[in-house]
């Protein structure tokens, strides 16, 4: 039951701010939630990754309210948290170590946003050789401008991204196809 | 001069491969070629990766012809090569600490392919504090399947990832505009 952790991405207030502008998967904290509560039953391990950023003009600067987490992420005590200051949750922190030296072999991703810190987080999660697992209704992300100055849409975005994801960094599955997954594990009593 | 380095990611024969479908940016190689020139010419540091890969079945497994480099992107004596075998060229080798031994502050990052080595390395860069320009005109990728099973052209996933990676990992220019950078540099006589 130890070894497949459930890891939150910046679900952070902050991400509430205007200045992101257009976000998709409206629900994605909906199903965090669903997720939550599953590991939580279960007793398997949840990690809270929480953006620090350096720049005193962003939301998620430690002096902004946007620093804390939504009610939706918010830690358990007992839970482990690390802030980071870059988009990957491995750079900056104990993060690795933590996971090695709790046995966690397995690593289930979602949070804000797609592909900015959740790309980055997850590709080195795969190549560090974690099985990792990428919930593709659990994370959003918002409008982007292209090179060319034509506005992509965040679905647009999203979409693109989780395609170059799946398969080489992870596996991308939807919150019910990972509790269906969690569930029946649980039955089955093994201890993944 | 010495602190700006040209990064090669993974220009092996192993991508001509059938076996990844349609590319974009066929362009790519001879963009390539342009910048190594210039670089070689002005006496900045060159650093080739050569993907290793473990999969026996990859067109860039070490036993395959594949696995040699291009012909646009032979190493010359002296120009250091890492070899790496997950998409970061950060992870599993020492091409962190050689770049830090060596004061190589910024990098230029070229090579196959955009969404995958490229576009890991990149954040990875990045993320570690490297001052990071990738060169949207000496990359390419491939059409890859959407979640929903439908084509995703190559031009659309190298415009998409390069909208996400602008601004938050690197500084995406294209040949020419490197080129007419680094040609000022020069005859400023700077040392960057």
């Amino acid at each position: 039951m130890k070894t497949t952790a459930l890891i939150l991405i910046d679900v952070q207030k902050g991400f509430d701010d205007p200045v992101w502008g257009t976000r998709n998967n409206l629900d994605a904290e909906e199903n965090i939630v669903q997720l939550l509560n599953e590991w939580r039953k279960q007793g398997r391990p949840v990690i809270h990754i929480q953006h620090r950023s350096t720049d005193p003009n962003s939301p998620l600067h430690r002096n902004c309210a946007g620093f804390e987490f939504k009610s939706e992420g918010q830690p358990k005590d007992g839970e482990a948290v690390f802030r980071k200051e870059v988009n990957s949750a491995f750079i900056g922190t104990s993060l690795e170590t933590h996971l090695r030296a709790n046995g966690i072999l397995n690593l289930v991703i979602v949070g804000l946003t797609t592909d900015h810190c959740v790309s980055t987080t997850t590709r080195m999660a795969g190549n560090l050789g974690f099985a990792t697992t990428l919930v593709s209704d659990a994370t959003a992300t918002f409008d982007r401008r292209g090179l060319d100055g034509e506005n992509i849409t965040a679905d647009e975005i999203h979409r693109v991204h989780l395609a170059s994801l799946n398969g080489e960094f992870c596996q991308v599955l939807s919150t019910a196809e990972v509790l269906a997954t969690l569930r029946s594990t649980e039955q089955c009593g093994t201890t993944n």
